[in-house]
Parts: C-alpha cells; sequence; structure tokens
C-alpha cells in the first residue's frame, strides 16, 4: 500500500479554534480605505464618524406660515386682533426655509387671515421659537455619527451625507486566495470524462468570503503537484491577507496540503474532532492565516463557517455570518453518533400541532444537498452518543422561524411531483411553503402517528384485497379520525436500459439481472413483494433484492450508470433520465392525514394546488400520471 | 398667501397599500436574465432548477482501501484469510475514486493486510456495494436542485455546479430611476449656502433600493420648475421599471409633484394615516409605478419602507427587508398619539433585569439620527390615544435581541463622553454594547427608579452642601441600595461667540444677552439656578430663560448659529463648534447604580473601560475633564 499521512488529530472544535484565533488575531493588522459615502452601503466603519455640520444647517420653518418677532405679536387677541404688513412684519414661509432675525417664530398658515395681498391679522400671540427647526435639532456638528465597526445601512448613509461626510473611511476588504487542487477535479464547463469531479467548492467558497465582506481570489485548478502546489502557495501569501487550499487536507496517498504548509511555515492543526469536517488544516505561513479545507462539500461548508469565517471577522470587525433564529424542536428519529466528535446533524424543520419538529436529512459529508434542503442544524455534542427519537435539541435556524411556521410538512413516499408542488406553493401563495422528507410510505405513516407530518403521501397496496391505502390507515390509527386526500395514479414499472437489451417484462425476469430494489416499507418494494408473491418467487432469486435505494431517481441513476440492470419505480424516474420503462400498471399514490388538519389554511392551499391546471400541466409533462381524482377527499 | 394643494386625504396606510399594490400588481411583468452561476449570489431564480447531471458522477470509493468483487470475498474468514492479487483480484482506491466492474465493493485499508507490493490478505468477505458512494447519491439528473423565486446562497452556488448547472435564469433587477427635486437643495459636495439643504436622501433610496434587489438610477437634483419635472418624469418612465421622485409630495406652494403625476398618469392615492410619511403620491404612469416619497427623511425612510419596497417585492419576488426579530416591551415614557394616523415611534431597547423596556427617540419626522439610534420601533395605531408609560408594547427590531441583551443601558444626562465609551465598548468586548439616551440627570434617575435602565449619569448640586449626587440618591432611593461609580470633572462654563464679544463673565452678565437655557431637570440647569440664587438673579431677568435646548451640543449649535448670546455647557462642546468658552468650574459627572447591577459582566466592563489608558487619552483629547477617581465606586 502507499504511504498515508494516517495521523490526523482528534483535536476539540472549540480547543482548536480557540488556539488558532489566538495565535493569528495578533498577526492582523486591519487595513483602510476611504469611499464616497454613497457607496459605502454595507461597508464597515473604521472609527466613529462625527459630523462636519449641523442638520438642519440653520433655523428653519416647521410649518407653512408667516415667520414673524414674538415679541411683537404679545397684544394680540380674539378680541384684539393685530394686523401684520408683509416684509415689514412678516414673512411668507415655506416648511423647510430659513428664518433670520429679526424673525423667531413662525405662525402656521391656519391661524393667518389673509386681508389683502400685503396684510394679515393674527389672533393670538407667538411664542419665541415656536414652530421653527433650530439649527442642529437632528445632528449637530461634532456630534457622533457612527460609531467604529458598524456596518454602514441605507439610513446611514442618508445621514452621513446630512452630516457633510461625503467621503468615509472603511475597513478594507480581505483579499483571500482561493486555491482549488486535484488533478481529479475539472472546471464546471468542461465535459466529464468518468473519474472526473466537477470543482464547484472554489466557487462556494469565493460566495461565502464576499458575504463575509471578503474579497475573494479564485486561482486556477491546480493539479495534484508538489513542488507546485508549494509554489503557488507561496505567492498567494505574499498578495494576499488570507489564503484557502481545497482540498488535500486529508491523509490520503495524494493529501499533499499538510506537508507543503509544514514546509512553507507552521501547522498548528490538522483533523479536528467534527463531523462532518474532521480533515482540516489551520496553518499560518509568514504571518498570513492558511486554512486546508477538506474536499467534501458539506465538510468544506462546516469547516469554513467554524474556521475561515472567525478568522475574516477579525479583518472585518463584524460577524461574518448573520446568525439566525434558534428553536427548540423534537427530534424525529433516533440519532447515535460518535463519542469521538462533534457532529453537525442538518434537519428539515416543521411546526406541527403545538410541536416545532426536527427530521435529520442525509448526514454525510458528501450529501451537499442536504445543506440545500435543511432548515437548519442541530449539534450533537463531543463525548454523547446521540439522542433518542422525541427528545428536545436546540436548532439553529437558516430561514425564518416565521417561514417555518407556515410550512405544510409531509413525510413519507417520494415522488418527483411532491418537488413541483413545492415549488408552485410559494407562488401561489406567497409566504407558505410545502417542505417533503422521503422516508417511504410506511416510515411516513409513522411519522403521521407520532405527530411530525401533517400529511403522509402513501402507495400502499392491501394485497388480501388490491385496495391502496385505505386499510393500512384503519390499522395504524385506530383511535384518530384520518382521511385520504387523493393524489395521482401513477404508473410503476420497470426501469431498464434503452431498448430494455435484457428484454425484461415481468417478475419473473428479474431472476436473470441484476436487481436495485427499494428500501423496506416503500410502497414500491411492498408493490413488488406482492408480485413475487404471486409469482412465487423468493428473495434469494433476484440478485441485488438487498441492495437499497432510497428514491425512484436513485434507482434510475444505479441502472443509468450500469451497476444494475433493472429496478422498479415510477415512469417520470425513467424518463428524466432517458431510460426505458416496462410498464407494471397503475397505483394510487395519496396524502394521508388526520381529519383535524383538513381545516389548516395551508391544507385549504394544499387541495386548492392539487386541484389546479397549473398542477395538472405539469403531470402532463412529466408523463405516467392520471389525475381524475386529485384532490378529492375520503373519509376513512 | 399663495396657492397651496390643502387637499392632502389621510386615507388608512392598509387600505392605500392594498389598493395600490392591486392596481400595480397586475402591470408587473417580471424579467429574466443568464447569468453564469458563480456570479449568482443573492440573485432570485426565475424557476425551479433541474439537475443536469449526476452527483458523485460514478460509483466512487467511500473510503481509502481496495476495491474487491464482493462475491469473490465470500470465504475469507478470521480462521480462513483469503489472498488477493493485486490487478487482478482488487485495485487501491483513495477516497472519490471511481468503482468499476468487475469491483463493486471497498475494504477500508485498516482492514487490509498487507503481505508485499502485490498480494493483500482479508479476514472477512465484503458486502455488494459496501463503501461505495453510488452514482448520483448526493445528486440525481433531473431531480429539483432550487424551487422557483429562491435567492441563492453560497451552498446553492456550489450544488448547481455539481449538478452540471453552468449558467442560471434569474429575476432581472428592476431598474428605478430616483429623481431629486429641490430648489433649495444641493450636492453633498457643495459648500452650502444660507438656506440649502444638502441632499441625501436620493442616496438613501439608492442604498434600501439596492438592498431590495433593484438597480438604482439617481438622477442629478432637479430645481422646482413645473415643466422641467414633467419631461423628466415622463422620460424617466420609459426607461426604467419604476420611478421614484423626491420631494415636493407634499401640499406646498411648490410641491408641484403630484400635479405632474396627474397630468402624465393617474394618482391613486395622495396623503396617508401614517406619522411620519403622511405626504406620500402613489400612482401610476403609462402602466410604471410612480411615487412621490416626502422631503423630510424619517417621512422618506417609512413611506419608501411601507410602499416601495413591497412594489419592489412585486419584481424581485423576495422579501424586500429582511423582517428581524419581534419583542414584547415595557414602554419607558406616556406616548400621546393622535387618532388620525398610524404613528411610528422609533424606540431605543434594552433589556434591565427581567424587563424589556423600549425608550422613545426623537419622534419629528427630521429627526434621521432617531432611526440611526433605534434598536426597534412600535406602532401607536390609528384610532389609539397612545400608550401609558408601563404599557407592554410590540417592538419591531432592528437589532438582534441576542444585541440588545448584551447592552448596557444608560439613561440620563448627556455628555460626549457617553459616544466615546459607546465606541470603545464593543472595540474591547466584542459582542458587548453601551446604549445612553439623554433625557438630564433627574429624568435619568427617575427611570433608574423604574428599573429601565442600569445606570444613570448625572451631575446634581446640593445646593446646601455643595456636594454633587450623592444626597440626591439618599433623597430619592429610599429602600434601595445605591452606589455612584465616579466619572470625570468636567468644567461647566459659559458657551459664547469667538473673541467673547459681550465680554460674559458672570452669571450677572446673562442679563444683558440673548441666552438658551437647558430643560427642566438638566444638571446643567440645577447649576445655573443656584448661581443665579447666589446672585439674587430671577428667572425673568433673563432673556431666552425659558428656550430650552436638550444637549450641550444644541446648546452650542445655537450660539453658533447666532439665534442665542451665551449659553451654559461643557467645554468639549465649545470645543467641537470653535466657540470660547468662560470656565465657572468644575462639576463631578458620576454614574448612579443599583448595587445590584455592580456585579453584572457589562457593568464590569464599563468599570474596565473607565480605568483604561484608552478612555483617559479619548479625554485628554476632548478637553477640559479630569479623570482621577473615574471608575471608583461610592457606596452610598
Amino acid at each position: 500500500m502507499a504511504k498515508r499521512n494516517l495521523y490526523l488529530n482528534n483535536t476539540p472544535i472549540e480547543e482548536a479554534k480557540a488556539q488558532y484565533l489566538a495565535a493569528v488575531k495578533p498577526l492582523i493588522q486591519p487595513k483602510f480605505e476611504t469611499v464616497p459615502t454613497a457607496e459605502a452601503l454595507g461597508r464597515v466603519t473604521a472609527a466613529a464618524v462625527y459630523a462636519r455640520c449641523c442638520s438642519p444647517l440653520f433655523n428653519a420653518a416647521a410649518m407653512d406660515g408667516i415667520a414673524v418677532t414674538a415679541e411683537k405679536t404679545a397684544s394680540a387677541r380674539e378680541t384684539a386682533p393685530l394686523t401684520l404688513v408683509k416684509n415689514e412684519d412678516f414673512r411668507v414661509v415655506d416648511t423647510g426655509d430659513p428664518i433670520h432675525p429679526p424673525y423667531d417664530a413662525v405662525i402656521m398658515a391656519e391661524d393667518v387671515i389673509v386681508l389683502d395681498d400685503e396684510r394679515v391679522q393674527i389672533i393670538a400671540s407667538a411664542n419665541p421659537w415656536q414652530h421653527i427647526r433650530p439649527i442642529g435639532e437632528d445632528i449637530v456638528a461634532g456630534e457622533m455619527l457612527l460609531p467604529g465597526r458598524h456596518r454602514i445601512r441605507p439610513i446611514d448613509v442618508g445621514v452621513l451625507l446630512s452630516g457633510g461626510i461625503t467621503e468615509i473611511e472603511v475597513l478594507a476588504r480581505p483579499s483571500v486566495a482561493i486555491i482549488p487542487t486535484g488533478t481529479e477535479i475539472i472546471e464546471p464547463d468542461k465535459e466529464p470524462d468518468e473519474g472526473d469531479i466537477i470543482e464547484s467548492n472554489s466557487r462556494m467558497f469565493a460566495a461565502l468570503v464576499s458575504e463575509a465582506g471578503g474579497a475573494p481570489d479564485r486561482f486556477d485548478i491546480l493539479p495534484d503537484d508538489y513542488e507546485l502546489l508549494r509554489d503557488t502557495v507561496d505567492k498567494a501569501v505574499d498578495g494576499h491577507d488570507m489564503v484557502i487550499v481545497n482540498a488535500g487536507s486529508s491523509a490520503g496517498t495524494e493529501d499533499f496540503t499538510v506537508h507543503v504548509l509544514r514546509e512553507l511555515g507552521e501547522v498548528l492543526v490538522h483533523g479536528v474532532a467534527i463531523k462532518p469536517g474532521k480533515p482540516v488544516i489551520l496553518a499560518i505561513v509568514r504571518g498570513k492565516p492558511v486554512i486546508g479545507l477538506p474536499g467534501y462539500p458539506v465538510s468544506a461548508y462546516i469547516d469554513f463557517t467554524e474556521f475561515a469565517a472567525p478568522v475574516l471577522q477579525l479583518f472585518t470587525g463584524i460577524s461574518a455570518v448573520q446568525s439566525g433564529d434558534r428553536a427548540r424542536a423534537v427530534i424525529s428519529k433516533r440519532l447515535v453518533s460518535s463519542l469521538k466528535h462533534l457532529e453537525y446533524v442538518r434537519v428539515k424543520v416543521g411546526r406541527v400541532g403545538d410541536k416545532l419538529v426536527a427530521s435529520p436529512l442525509a448526514r454525510g459529508a458528501g450529501a451537499a444537498m442536504s445543506l440545500v434542503r435543511a432548515d437548519g442544524f442541530c449539534l450533537i455534542p463531543q463525548n454523547s452518543e446521540g439522542v433518542e427519537a422525541g427528545d428536545q435539541v436546540d436548532i439553529s435556524l437558516y430561514r425564518p422561524l416565521k417561514e417555518i411556521e407556515n410550512t405544510l410538512v409531509a413525510i413519507g413516499s417520494h415522488d418527483l411531483i411532491l418537488d413541483v408542488l413545492a415549488d408552485i406553493m410559494p407562488n401561489r401563495f406567497p409566504g407558505c411553503f410545502l417542505s417533503s422528507t422521503h422516508v417511504g410510505s410506511m416510515g411516513g405513516l409513522m411519522a403521521l402517528g407520532r405527530g411530525e407530518a401533517h400529511l403522509a403521501p402513501t402507495h400502499l397496496l392491501d394485497e388480501d384485497t388490491g385496495v391502496y391505502n385505505v386499510s393500512y390507515l384503519q390499522r395504524l390509527f385506530p383511535n384518530e379520525k384520518m382521511a385520504l386526500i387523493k393524489g395521482v395514479n401513477r404508473i410503476q414499472g420497470f426501469i431498464v436500459k434503452p431498448g430494455n437489451p435484457l428484454n425484461i417484462t415481468s417478475v419473473s425476469d428479474l431472476t436473470r439481472c441484476r436487481y436495485v430494489n427499494r428500501q423496506r416499507g416503500a410502497g414500491t418494494r411492498v408493490l413488488l413483494d406482492y408480485l413475487m408473491k404471486k409469482q412465487g418467487i423468493a428473495p434469494e432469486e433476484i440478485n441485488g433484492y438487498e441492495r437499497e435505494a432510497a428514491t425512484h431517481m436513485a434507482v434510475a441513476a444505479a441502472v443509468n450508470s450500469d451497476s444494475a440492470d433493472c429496478g422498479m419505480g415510477i415512469m417520470s424516474a425513467a424518463r428524466a433520465l432517458n431510460l426505458d420503462f416496462v410498464e407494471v400498471g397503475p397505483e394510487e399514490y395519496d396524502f394521508a392525514i388526520p381529519v383535524r388538519f383538513l381545516d389548516l389554511p395551508l391544507t385549504q392551499h394544499f387541495l386548492e394546488l392539487l386541484r389546479s391546471d397549473e398542477f395538472h400541466q405539469r403531470l402532463a409533462e412529466l408523463g405516467g400520471y392520471g389525475w381524475d381524482r386529485c384532490g378529492e377527499i375520503v373519509y376513512i
């Protein structure tokens, strides 16, 4: 076997962070630059800013009316009106007009009786300085307008200009070199060959750096070559405030990064007790922070947030990542975690009844979509073995809690139409959302039973009666009034390679191919089992019966990549990958729902979507669906 | 009197908004553009985005180790190790390497015994597909990556590229013409003459438009000229998606905007029942929304948020303004409001003990600094006469609640050193803040008594003993253990014009000048009253004794603008405006604090600041301060 860097450390995250930031902090000298105030939105003040002039700049009329000299109006009474002569006793003023001596008060237009073009009458005296906005009422020259290290907002731009500040000293954006490495990675616009990985992390880092107030400088992809990497990092350190190398941060045969950083500078930490995200490198090269981030996108994202963002914050003086809402939620599924590390678990969050429920998403370091789909994350501490279903956990939210509370939660069987419905919902009903988690039909009904979802998409065939869904609800919910919202008829069948080269036409043909199955509890697997039983075929007879894929699309992908010859699934999944499809027959894909949720506004919106022409049009485009009874309610 | 547009309406705000949005909505056709994914951060998807390729693109090793054919390993046992030959029975793989047939499983490096360069031994069989990341595990081609109308985040950029999406269709930024008008307004870089107003609103609008996802196009300032305004708006409508005219939206003699918009199109609303912000114009010109915003900056800001932002949201499909935290707080001061309108009251918010306290800021439409200083606002509904001190109100927060909870709340006498301390605090103690509200010494002690502040800056002279502060605390807090944190000795005196032309040297000289006084309850006023009493001078003898300014700086500004000859105040205020200063004598400016707050971490930080060299250095720069006992604690 080739030589590997087997010796990754397992430093606790807080310790690693504290050690690194303590070492980096004294090295960082914030840089400043002067920008026009009008272009300073979002920038951060270098120091407190003091007004150069007053606002208003002069004593100004606060009302439309006439300017007078207060002491000359003293005799005016209702019983003894006083007549004033224009430009002698008074001047007509609009709001904002300057008030000069001898005038020292304004009388509102409504309180003035116009006699003719030259003369007016008043019936009450004026107090000195009434209805006058004194100079400096809003801003006094010399007054502090903004404190130092303040992120400039739109209102601040206005106030700075009013205070005579046309240019402002702000923190310069730290320049961050981002160096993607790896012989196997390619630019996204290249056509990939077998074994190629599309380079996407560097663009994600660039976006994260921008959001945190830095200036990203993305380098071209470097192949895995020790000298080339060393020379590139060496030059990058000179020209930038900070360097990010991605990846080669682990301990594989071609993971050079740690060796390069040891040669050029000092590696303070290699490997932290965090999952995903263990293989991170925290180094300093000639007084500059250099961070090696792992290649898996979720690891890369978490390590950026944990280590690169706080370093950026030392330059920018502001919190890099907007901290969102926090909430306490019930975890819907047992989570076993290792004692060895802190684990970030991405979750979907929903409000069901009076419970806030967090459902864990895919936990793999490569599951970038779990970050896209997540509403937040919870932390399973180092030294904890995990949490049990039903335990309370703290969630850091990526979305506002308000949005989450306005989300209809579907947990159950997977179908592409759930994506379509989730896409239409907020367009048709702004501020309302549909979230779906895919755990199979039985899994969904279980979640419904535990009060973790509003509805469960399900397609479970009763082997005795041939009727879908109804008997399952009767059996599983003896104490709750349930309904089925009819969904779609969809065609199940065998997903096979183009041209169906193995000529698979029925269940009995599965014994002579490499099959990919769905997970236990999936309606599609129940259907297969039913068909196998009818034909008298045992699981052992099918090569791949034990191989489980979690969605229709995953089945189609396995066939498409030739790691299987056939799998059962829906027509739209086959179509999406240009595969062939052998119809087995239609099935009923419905939504189980407790009757008490039927009246929720979100449910009513959902019903309206199901019945809409827009949705039926999208079904027609997908193919393989019927929608005759879509949106009908069947009480069980 | 000149002709005025006296007939502003008073449409309730929700009605005005609903009416206008209903009219504008059908006119708005979102426009799309295609941008490179790498530059799409913050943009909004035009429609749902589906993956073009799978990720991973192939079946890949999930571990470092060897790829094997599972069925050929079936016989391996601890008691019967199986020897495998390189490139025949196995291949060495690193994480991420592709796995090709005939290999269909990976055995971890740790479980492999290396015999020599060509042969390894295993002691357990492999299951098919173990430690293999199947093609499409993260993303399956055809799967929905992002829904429509989704604001693209850094993680989304990564996932889009991984899914083969290198370009993406997004909503085009709506172009918004911003037309500043007014003969009296000048560009911020011009030297202002008497009567000039620095134009700052248009830059604030530009920043607000940018934040809301629009593209601002700021026009040059137009003088008040009917034809010129009409022609400019006419052209702007053709070239932009939306037009903002500022100001001339009220009913003054030179407020042309409403007439222009009536000539060019339709004015749906002129005047809403909101304060500040009444004189807004909501119009449609040739199918484009045109909004006339008022000139006062607070009115302009509120009306932008209420009317222009929701229109922008129709273009962008996303919430224009990030809605912040909401909280319930006790209002610290009676607020009388008119039945005629909804009122936005800006407040400072602090956590004192177990109470969240909201202190109202300046309510005028011109008080832009009230928006800068505000932590949030509360709404006093139309048809409400206001709220009483101690009532609960709902606050919409501009700052995160977490920040507010980490803020030391000072209410009381004003001094420039409070700004300095507020500036140093978050720099020295990141995440910690000091807020100060200026209500005079007595007002501060009252607030302390009601539990609305942690500490009260105070400088109250006991006329009988000549001792500062102590006797007031003894008298006002009979039931609470109190302490004084010693602050600074500061020199009080007369702020006069340069050269002291009226030769003011003592209190008796005030009878022959125009004076500007401080408000009742201010320590400076108590000092003046004490000096007047000693000299036997009655208030009626001083011209301007009744004229009140709220801060030292406001006093200095009044003298500087020649609306007064003299006022009493501190040396630093005179210095800030280059005025002369006649010393009266030093006084003790301290911080009253209940003993129970002394142990708070925030108080400890505050004490550290008071004792720091950095603070003393800043005092020396300001001038007129002594800090011998600064930070000492005196128990009362």
